[in-house]
């Protein structure tokens, strides 16, 4: 008999996650598991036995359909860091006795760096104690930050949502031909992928961000002021792109410069947003021009209604060949993109050991950003374009885009 | 020889103001306009006599298609309030004169209230002095503010998209099934149409937003506080609409409370914004929970991406009964919606006198609120759904939806 299959999602939620837990569940189900499991918020979830048995819920194509329309974490999500096996071992036990009690031959956990971790964990723990359970882990994150994959499912739809909303930003900022700043704010505290895909907005019809701040570049205030003096002077509409995680030389972010940045909430957790509003103060405290900051927010993780085609199948595809991996045999890896060639694109998958790519951050390569640091290279065009091609037309009812819940 | 026409926008962007141009030009050129010019930035670049001619900017069908899914005002636009002609004749004599220049017979100003105080002047003025050009206004704002009309043109696109963002943002929120409260801070000083939209969220895949404020409904910050305590003792994520205009009982905006307010740029221009952020870190400082703010800032009036197709047609057919009524002889005339029922949605167009119209605003009814004041009853449901009914499909070239531009 078929040994079951769980799969989990973990960490910040993107647009399409559940496109990947789609790809895992068709994949075991046509192998033959017998059910899939979901594990509610993560291994966190797993560890109070909360699961729920996806082959009853995922019953009609229509819901395949629909999850990969749907974002955020369909099965729920967690922070959750597995302890070192050789400092509690309990936490090992108790988890390889539920995923017994279950059935369980395939370990599927979707997510970034520290879910890559957990794989890492599960799946030494197993060899150690002879488990015949394979780990696999399926990469995500909209930070595109993870090694050793050319990009990440989540990356594309991003930054296909930056790339719109910028251009509808610079409309929007010229309208009354006045001075003024527009400072948008995006997401990624130490890698700047998701900020230099502004630069995708530039078109025949658009003419793009005017300065791109990343957070692989030093940021000198005095030095920003200056840039953005200057490019008013030729412009009346400036709009800028900045990174949520630019810091200043000594380390520092620069939101830890405005007031906001000081309040915490109850549990003590300080808030690290900010940077755009502090920057946007700033420059109509020190320039005769109206300044406004635009944080994009949690929408440019949880944007479904637009997007990327390719991001969604390349989604399903690791997802699905997590499974094909599992059932061969594999255990400890993660599925990587392995892209072939940027035009015409082509993209395929490859298995990569896990231990060398959890807890490892892939950063913008500084010659794909320009000489004057204020733009991206053709480099990252060519490397990101085809990220954001096609779409994956919604499904509205009632006017809005329809998603599938209720596990 | 038949006369020309021209046009202008005015006051805030929309994603459809640009589909009302496209019917203003249509129906103009159709109707024998040998040319049709439009104004750059409004009045107040009419004044400069910076106008550009339509008739061969807008030479092909794609032009138009792209119109239609342009946003931010093509044109450009003002916030230029025209003089009393009493208090300044000047203006509306070199105004006049301009147009005479020009060979205008027919005059369409796309706006919200200040643009229809304008159409009243100049008709009035016009009629003063035995002018024959005859002035319609078409209206235009997401705000949904203006009497007589059954709604707004914009009003739909920016419906919608609170509507999308709105299930998208309550995902997002539910994830990590932890204490969370998410406040979305929506468009509106006075009137609150949008931040009412919001209730269009929920549905049989959306729990919907928890609690909706309005500016129409005095703020009191101790009760909200324990409201939203209450609320989150049945449900850890709790999701709130609340828009920018919430006022206290003593009639000081909510955001006047936070320290963001008093920052001014290098004009003394006071910054409104953050009535969520403030609100938030009340939440965050009260009760054992973490919170976040989301504001949906300009985008939701230029995310036009995600435009109703309702909205985008009733546009584009106001600008083309506004052309049909300068054509047969009226002016100082608005073309209003005309809703002939619900449910199925059938609305039309009439004339409104431009006087009843300019200077006014329709708030929400208050009836339409529920007694607890946290939700919007069927009669706002029944109302605002037809209008978000629909998309037109964007024109994506490179992955990105694509715009006309340069004038």
């Amino acid at each position: 008999m078929e040994k079951n299959a769980i799969v989990g999602q973990s960490g910040g939620p993107t647009s399409v996650i559940n496109s990947s837990l789609a790809g895992v569940f068709q994949a075991c189900s046509m192998r033959g598991a017998p059910r899939v499991y979901g594990m509610l918020n993560g291994v966190q979830g797993l560890l109070e036995e909360r699961v729920c048995d996806l082959t009853e819920r995922l019953s009609s194509y229509m819901d395949i359909e629909l999850l990969k329309r749907t974002p955020s974490s369909f099965l729920g999500s967690c922070r959750y860091k597995l302890p070192e096996p050789d400092e509690d071992e309990s936490v090992y036990i108790k988890l390889f006795g539920i995923l017994e009690k279950l059935g369980i031959g395939y370990f599927f956990y979707i997510g970034g760096n520290d879910s890559m971790d957990t794989i890492g964990k599960l799946s030494e723990y197993g060899k150690r104690t002879g488990s015949d359970i394979r780990f696999i882990g399926v990469p995500k994150t909209i930070d595109n930050d993870l090694m050793l994959t050319d990009h990440t499912p989540g990356f594309g739809s991003a930054a296909k949502y930056i790339g719109v909303v910028m251009k509808e930003i610079i409309r929007d900022a010229t309208v009354y031909g006045n001075r003024f700043v527009t400072i948008v704010e995006v997401m990624g505290r130490n890698a700047g992928w998701l900020t230099a895909s502004a630069a995708l907005a530039r078109g025949e019809d658009c003419e793009g961000a005017d300065l791109i701040c990343l957070p692989e570049i030093p940021f000198h205030i005095d030095r920003f002021l200056e840039k953005v003096e200057r490019m008013q002077k030729e412009k009346q509409s400036v709009v800028i792109a900045v990174s949520e995680g630019v810091k200043l030389p000594d380390g520092r972010f620069v939101c830890e410069l405005s007031d906001d940045h000081r309040t915490k909430d109850a549990f003590g957790h300080i808030n690290l947003t900010g940077t755009a509003r502090y920057l946007s103060n700033l420059v109509a405290r020190n320039m005769p021009t109206r300044s406004r900051a635009v944080e994009l927010s949690i929408l440019q993780r949880c944007g479904a209604h637009i997007s990327s085609r390719t991001d969604i199948t390349e989604a399903f595809q690791v997802g699905g060949a997590a499974a094909k991996a599992a059932f061969e045999g594999k255990t400890a890896m993660m599925v990587a993109l392995d892209r072939l060639s940027d035009d015409p694109y082509q993209c395929t998958t490859k298995l990569v050991d896990i231990k060398e790519v959890a807890n490892y951050e892939k950063k913008v390569p500084v010659e794909w950003i320009n000489e004057q640091r204020t733009d991206m290279t053709q480099e990252f065009l060519s490397y990101a374009r085809p990220l954001i091609q096609a779409e994956l037309t919604p499904i509205f009812i009632n006017g809005l885009t329809q998603h599938i819940v209720g596990v």
